[in-house]
């Protein structure tokens, strides 16, 4: 076996299984296990050098709410480990006890190990993350509290973003709407309704689908925008010009994944559009792998690491390119993957320490040894593994099923 | 003449000389009066890619104000050129209707090409660069109201910085000082001492010397911190560790410019001790040039970009090692001098459209193509390459007085 995608052949499939379920099990888990469970003060500690010496012990909510997920949704998922439950309720524990404002009820972005806040963002991320945590501990606890709290979350990260409470960055001279509000609400959503049954949860889908339809994708520019105005004008400006390819790829799979479940072929349909549309802007044909930010009509992007390689828009592009040959058989998608999978894989592991590096230049050649941060976490890259493990070992079911 | 650098030897310093000067006035200077002066709606955009082209006509009030201090500068400086101080005016005339917030006099950030706002900052330096453009504007035309205008907007500054009216980003769990603040203050005193005559601009200046001094000057550590503690301790986190050797270097000729003012030993002392310590931390030995940010203790940064080669870092060098030398006489200045220019020249101009690129991966390959954009625009290069030029003046004139 080897680390080579070859999804259209049945050992390749096999292999593929492989790679994605024991690098979960035998690989990406077990490093953070290992390096990020703070047993002194509570949650998890991500801010880790390549060997997973910590060099910052403050911590991330996101990253606290997110490995409190992974691990419910592997213990609900894959097997009910004990240890798996254990290190969710300890996740949980911490994440109630100092990933909150008392005075609004708001979470924090960031604090400190022992809980003191630093820093509060206006978007409300964390609360949807913290949404999906408490879902997978209400299922696998049987937890009313935990459930009703999974509800609220979910709501206030939908009403700030309705109505944001924090003091805005920009003035209301060109405002703007941004594809991961309805990205994540579906996703969320998605989770919500697996794990607490969410009474509204497809109708919420719905509408974060239509949101992205009517103000995001853009036939007419073969698109998916990031960022537009309120009625989905397209601003022709740098923050209005800037794509996100693997943001946009992430929101396809999402939509895909519902079509998938209800056998709507329109979503399937759009899902797939999204991809091939961001698969060419952000595919780099030069180096390979994809591009963190590209422009809408190919000039300059403002940001300054705009064509680095970072981990999780290769995840969410080898999620979405297996999901779209697994939907369609189309033989473009099943290319796309190996594409993205070889590139990825021969450049993003750490050979002597496990995991992913996370930061690389556009040349493949890295840019930092960071394992983790406030933003690299236990989350795109063991998703990755647990949502291709999982789907090829359904279609594989499905295969054996037809052929007997 | 080439574009090497040899600053220890007559002819060399006389080549360096005539770099700077037709760098400034043949290039720099001439690109961005055609490319960035908006005759329809006032100021200037200087959003533009490698050619000129504006790609975002949006206008950054830093821009605006350090394009017109410059004219001013130019103008009070080099020569009574009418259309520079056409120009200056046609700057300030839209600072002064379109930059301010009339519902709490502080200045913005980001404004439309019409002058609608964008965005505000937490930070003053909006303040501080329009204090020393009314400033150059005050001497050009003395015009009181001028002058009234440049010591209230630093005072403004300062207030602002110490007791800030605008919603923090952190809470007050780890409270900070950054240097940014004492070293643009003693570059404002500076340029206000000689424009408006500021009477308080030695007192002031000594004051912002002693608090870097005091907090981020640090024998022990052999390093100028960018960011400590309210008390200048370490803090041992991420946004602790970061230096930025380029902005530090910059602090460095400020002060070492104070001490050639003042004949004062110790203040050329110090500048230099900032710029031998930053130098070792910021000279990439692999590919050159200065980095971006570096970690205290040589660990990962987290800032993505930490390892890009920026324009400005190269152009503030330049200065400091130069000053360096013709302060001192130490040929470690002379070489360091050649190298980072030798280096800067034959990785930033744009051989095709004039002026210099903005953006370098690490190893000098090219990011971006843009000229500007709300950070990069007529500054940090015309500023070395006047520096450079006048101090180059002087030294000569120094030596024929004293051959003689």
């Amino acid at each position: 076996m080897t680390n080579r995608s070859d999804i259209a052949s049945p050992t390749g499939r096999s292999d593929l299984l492989q790679i994605y379920r024991d690098g979960l099990l035998g690989d990406t888990l077990p490093f953070w296990v290992k390096h990020s469970v703070d047993r002194e003060c509570g949650g998890f500690m991500t801010a880790m050098d390549q060997d997973g010496a910590i060099v910052d012990t403050d911590k991330g909510v996101w990253q606290q709410t997110r490995f409190t997920w992974l691990l419910g949704e592997l213990y609900n998922r894959v097997a009910q480990r004990s240890e798996w439950l254990d290190l969710a309720i300890h996740g949980i524990q911490f994440i109630e006890q100092h990933c909150f404002d008392p005075t609004d009820g708001r979470m924090w972005f960031q604090v400190t190990r022992q809980g003191q806040p630093i820093r509060k963002r206006r978007y409300s991320f964390s609360e949807s993350f913290a949404a999906i945590a408490y879902g997978e501990l209400a299922l696998a606890t049987d937890n009313a509290q935990y459930k009703q709290l999974a509800k609220e979350l979910f709501q206030n990260f939908i009403d700030q973003n309705n109505r944001p409470t924090f003091p805005a960055k920009f003035t209301d001279t060109r405002q703007t709407r941004a594809i991961g509000f309805p990205m994540i609400g579906i996703a969320t959503a998605q989770q919500l309704r697996d794990t607490i049954d969410l009474d509204a949860a497809d109708d919420l889908i719905d509408g974060f689908i239509q949101t992205i339809r009517d103000y995001h994708f853009k036939p007419e520019l073969r698109c998916v925008m990031e960022t537009v105005g309120l009625h989905g004008e397209v601003i022709d400006h740098f923050d209005g010009r800037t794509l996100n390819p693997g943001h946009a790829i992430e929101g396809a799979w999402f939509i895909m994944k519902e079509g998938k479940r209800r056998a709507d072929a329109s979503l399937i349909k759009l899902g797939c559009q999204m991809l091939d549309w961001m698969w060419q802007r952000g595919w780099d044909e030069q180096h390979g792998g994809i591009l963190y930010f590209v422009d809408l009509h190919g000039g300059p992007v403002q940001e300054y690491w705009h064509d680095m390689k970072f981990w999780w828009p290769q995840n969410e592009t080898i999620i979405a390119t297996l999901m779209a040959y697994q939907l369609t058989g189309d033989e473009k998608y099943a290319r796309w993957h190996q594409q993205i999978h070889d590139w990825a894989y021969s450049h993003f592991p750490d050979q002597d320490n496990g995991e992913w590096f996370g930061y690389l230049h556009r040349d493949g050649s890295r840019s930092s040894t960071l394992k983790g941060n406030l933003w690299k976490g236990p989350f795109h890259l063991p998703r990755m593994q647990l949502e291709c493990w999982q789907s090829l070992q359904e279609s594989d079911l499905t295969t054996v099923s037809r052929d007997s």
